[in-house]
C-alpha cells in the first residue's frame, strides 16, 4: 500500500477558520495567531478558504486576502492548499488562477454545484481543471452541500489519469472510501483524507493518508497526538485520544437548531472556542449565519473547560 | 387584486440565454441580436444572468460583460433585471454592486445555497440585501437548484416589510404560488411571477403578473401572443397558444438523458434552436456541460419546424 | 381529446378520510355519515385508503372494514376506488385481492416504496399488477411519499397498452400533469386527475378529468359547485370558488410544526372539522401521529366558520 | 464499556436472504439449507426479514411462512430477530404480534415511512410498541429507505428509557454510530450494531456490539474469522480478512445500473453467489427487481471464484 512519490497532504490538515472583525473583514491578526497556534500543535498542512473556513460567505476580496496572509504566514513550515469552491468550471478556474498567484501549493475543488451536472459532465470538469492548472488538485467530495456524490469509480480513474492528486471525503460514506483508499493503494502520490473529525484513528488504521478535521481548529495537538498515536501503530492511545476529542466535538451542537443551521451553530462553535482560548479576537461569523448567545457561549466554554484547553 | 403602484415586473420577462463563442467568450453580436429578436417579440422584461443564462458557469468576468451589452442594447425599452446569484449575503451583495453600477433596474437573489440555512437565517439575508441596495429585489425560488424552499409566510412577510419587491417562482409548487399570489394580493407593485413556461395561461387566470419563459428565448412572439390573449380574457386562445408551446418545449429533451444532465439538454437545445434560426452564431453552452451531438440538433430541428419558427 | 369510452373516474373524488375510535378501531357510524355527507354535496366518485384516509397507518384488519362499509354505504351511487398502498408488487397485489373481494371499482397503486426501484422495475410493478387484475388501475404518483417520480413518457405508455386505466398526480409537477394530458388526450377512457385542491379550475381548464380533494371531505357541495362551474366554462365562478376554498385550506397549518408532521396537522384538521360539522364523532387520528390541542382545534373552527360551515 | 446485563444481539448477525421459487413461493428447503450454512459458518444470531431479506417484497404469509422456517431450523442454537418493517405504529404492531406467535426472540422496527413523521412522532411511534409487546425492540436506522435518520439524541433517550434493546444503525454516519457507542456505553444490555459489512474491523474497535453483514450469507465464516480477530484484539488480522471481504463485496455491483436499481443488483448478486455454492436452489429475486442476466451471474462467479468460496 506504500509508494514512493511523496504525496502533497498527510497527516493532520484542518481546514483554518476564517477569523472576521465585528464589521466582517478578514482579521489579519487573528488569523496569524491562529495559524501559528495550529503549527505549534504539529499540523502537517493546512487547507485554507474550506467549508469550515466560511468559504462560501466570503467575496472574492475577503478570499484573496486570506489567501495572502495565509502564504505569509505559514512561510513554507507545511504545505498549504486552498478551497477553489464556486458553482462551475470557469468560476473555479478563475479561482484556481488566483489562488495559484498567492502562492499555494494545491487546490481543492468539488463537483458542480447549483446546476443539476451528469456524471461524465463532473468527471469533465475535474479535466477540464487539470487542463488549466499545475497545481495539484484535490477532489472534494462533500453530497451535503454539493448534492451529488463522487463516484468511486470516477474517482479512482480521474486518480490513475493523474487528474486529481487526492481526495477529501466528507461524504460519510466509510464504506466507499474504504474502498476507494484499496482502489488507489497503488497510485503513487495519491492522497486520501477523510473530513470525519471522529473516526481518525480508524481512518489511520484503514490506511488514510490523512484527515481534514474542522475540530482541529481548536485542538490541534489532540488531533497531532491522535494521528502519531495512530501512526505508530499504538491504536488503544489512538482511541483514547479520539474518544476525548469526541467529547469535545459535542460543543459543535451549541447552537439551537429551531435558530439556526447546523453549519452556524458548528462554525460559531468553533470560533468562540478560539475566542474563549485566546487565539482570535472577535467570535464573529459571517452573515446572514445566526450567531451564538451568551448561553450557547457558555455552552463552549464548558466543553473546552471540560478538554482542559481553558487556562 | 389591483395596486396602483406599478411594478418592477409584469408580462412576459424571458431569462435571457447568454450566447458564446466557440471558445467560451460572450458573444457580444449574437447577445445584441437575441435581445433585438426579444425585443421583436413584444416582451415586456429581460431578465439577465438567470439560470437559463447559464449564470452558474459564467466568471464574473462574463458576467460584467453581459450586463454591459445589455444594458446598451436594451436602452431603456423595457426593465432589465440582473441574476445576483451565488452562495451567501457578501457574495450576492458584490454582484448587486456590480448590477447596479452597470446600470440595471432590479436583481434577482436566490436563498443561500452551498451551506445549510435555517429559514431564519434566509430571513435575515435578504434583510441584509435590502440594507445594501436601493435596486428593487426579485426573491428567486428554486429548490432544484438552492435545496431549499422559500417559505409561504416568510415571502408575505418580506412582500409587507418592501424588502422584496418581487418573487420569480420555480419551485413547481402551484398552490403555494397561488397561495402567495392571493396573499400579496392587496401589497402594492409587488410582482409574483411564474417560472413555468408550461402553465402561463392558468398562472394569468390566477392573477400572476408575468412569466419567466426560458423557451421565450426561442419563440418570444409565441408567449407575448400567450400572454396577450390572457390579459384580454380571451382564455381559450391563450389555451391554444399555451398548448402549441407545450408542444415546442419538447425540445429541451432533445440531449440524450444517458450522457448529459437535463439543463445541459434543455440550454442546448435552446441555444441550438437560436443557432438554427439564426439568431446566435454558435450553439455553444459553457463547460462542463456536454454539447448536442448532430442527431440531437436536428431533434431541436423538428421541433421548431413543427412549430412554424423556422425559414 | 374527447373520447367515447366512458372513464372509471371523472369530476370530485375525494379521498376519504377514516372515522376513528378513540381506541382507534373504526369508527363505522361516522364512516357512513362521511360517506352519507360527501354524496350529498354531489361528488362523482369516492376514493377509500388514500393518504388522507391515513391508509399508511391503517392495519389489514382496518383496511378491509373500511371498504366492507364503503361499498355497502356508497351502494353504487358513484364508483368507489380503493388504494392499494404497499411496499412492493406481491404485497400490493394482495391487497388488489382484498379490494376485489370487498367489491370496490377500481384501485389505487403507487410505485414501489422503502426500496430503491428502478424505472424499469417500476414499469415492470405496474405490469405485473395489470396481469393480477381485472380491475382498472390508477396509477397514484406521490413523491413526497413514494421517494420518485412516475416519468411522463412511462405513465403514456402504461396507459396506451392500457396497464392503468388512469393517474391521480399530487407530484405538484404542474408542468408534467399538462404535457401528460396532452399526450393520453387519445386514449380512450383514461383519467387524469389531480391531487391538488388548490388549482381544480386550472386543472379544470387544462382538461384534467377530476380532481381528487382531501380538503373535500370537509365541504363536498364546495368543489362539487367548483367542478361544475369550470364544466360549465364559467371561469370566473370557478375561480371564485376556488379562492373561497384556497382560504379554508388554511386550516391544514392549524398543527403546530415544531410539534407534528404536516401530515398529521393536515389530517388532525380535516378530522377535526369533520367533527366540529357533526358529521364524525371523534377528531381522532391514528398513531403515532400527534393530535392537535385544544388551540388548534380552535383554529380550525376560525376557519370553517368564515367559510360558513358551521351552523 | 462493558455491562453485565447480557444483550440478545453481538457478534456476527446475518440479515437472512429469502429463498424463493421460480414462482416466487419461499423456497423451504433452501432457506433451511441457508440456516445451515450460516450456523456452520459460526453466526451469533440471525436477522430474518430485513432490507437484505427483500422484506418489503414479500406478502405477509410469506414473513410468516419464512418465520415459522427459521424458528424451527435454528432450534434455539442462536438468536432469533425478525423485521416488523411496515409504514406506521398499527402495522409494525400487527408484525409483532405475528412474530411472538412464531416464536422469535426479538423485533426489528424502523421508523414510518411513506408518511412524513414528525422526530416526536418517531419517539411516540417506538414508545407505543414498547406497550404493545414483551419482545426485546431493536431500532433499525436505515435513511436510505425510511427517508429520516433516527437522532442520536432520540436513541440514547430510548436505550435510557428500556425502550429499544438495540440499535442496528445502517445510517452510514460513522461519527453518529460511535457517538451512540459512546452515550450507550453504560447502558446495560444495550446492544448498537452496524450495518456496513465493509468496516466491521473498526466498528469492532470503536466497541461496537456486533455487525449485520448482508454479505455474510455468501460468506459467513469470513465474517466469523474477521469477527473473532477483532474479539481477541488481533487488528491486523482483522483488517486483512476484511479487506478480503471489501473485494468480495464488489459483486454487489454486478447488476447494470442502467437495467436495474443497487438493491436488486445487490440482492441478485448475494442469491446467485448462494446458488453458485450450492446453498440455494434458485437465483430469484422477487417482483418487480430485475434479475442478473448470465453475464453478470458470471461476474458474480468470477468474485465468489476469486474469494475461495466455490468448489
Amino acid at each position: 500500500m506504500a509508494s514512493t512519490t511523496p504525496s502533497l497532504l498527510s497527516g493532520v490538515v484542518p481546514p483554518v477558520c476564517t477569523p472576521l472583525t465585528p464589521d466582517h473583514e478578514i482579521d489579519a491578526r487573528s488569523l496569524e495567531r491562529l495559524i501559528a497556534h495550529l503549527l505549534d500543535g504539529g499540523v502537517d498542512g493546512l487547507f485554507f478558504l474550506g467549508s469550515s473556513s466560511e468559504v462560501a460567505f466570503l467575496p472574492d476580496t475577503h478570499r484573496a486576502r486570506v489567501l495572502e496572509i495565509a502564504v505569509g504566514a505559514v512561510a513554507g513550515q507545511v504545505p498549504v492548499v486552498a478551497g477553489v469552491i464556486d458553482t462551475a468550471t470557469m468560476r473555479v478556474a478563475a479561482h484556481i488562477q488566483e489562488a495559484a498567484k498567492a502562492g499555494v501549493d494545491g487546490v481543492v475543488a468539488t463537483a458542480p454545484f447549483y446546476t443539476r451536472t451528469h456524471p461524465a459532465e463532473i468527471e469533465r470538469h475535474f479535466r477540464l481543471l487539470r487542463a488549466a492548472t499545475e497545481l495539484p488538485i484535490i477532489a472534494y467530495d462533500l453530497p451535503v452541500s454539493v448534492h451529488s456524490k463522487l463516484g468511486g469509480d470516477l474517482l479512482a480513474r480521474l486518480a490513475a489519469d493523474e487528474v486529481i492528486q487526492g481526495v477529501k471525503d466528507s461524504s460519510g460514506d466509510e464504506g466507499g472510501f474504504r474502498r476507494l483508499l484499496l482502489a488507489t493503494a497503488e497510485t503513487p502520490g495519491f492522497s486520501v483524507l477523510t473530513g470525519s473529525e471522529l473516526t481518525v484513528d480508524t481512518a489511520a488504521f484503514m490506511g488514510a493518508h490523512g484527515v481534514v478535521p474542522g475540530l482541529g481548529n481548536v485542538d490541534p495537538h489532540g488531533y497531532a497526538r491522535l494521528w502519531d498515536a495512530a501512526r505508530r501503530g499504538d491504536m488503544a492511545a489512538a482511541r483514547a485520544e479520539q474518544q476525548r476529542l469526541i467529547a469535545l466535538f459535542g460543543l459543535v451542537d451549541a447552537g439551537a437548531a429551531e435558530r439556526m443551521g447546523p453549519g452556524s451553530s458548528a462554525l460559531g462553535a468553533f470560533k468562540a472556542a478560539l475566542y474563549l482560548r485566546g487565539i482570535i479576537d472577535h467570535p464573529v461569523t459571517a452573515p446572514p449565519q445566526i450567531p451564538l448567545d451568551a448561553a450557547e457561549v457558555a455552552t463552549v466554554r464548558g466543553y473546552i473547560e471540560r478538554a482542559g484547553l481553558l487556562g
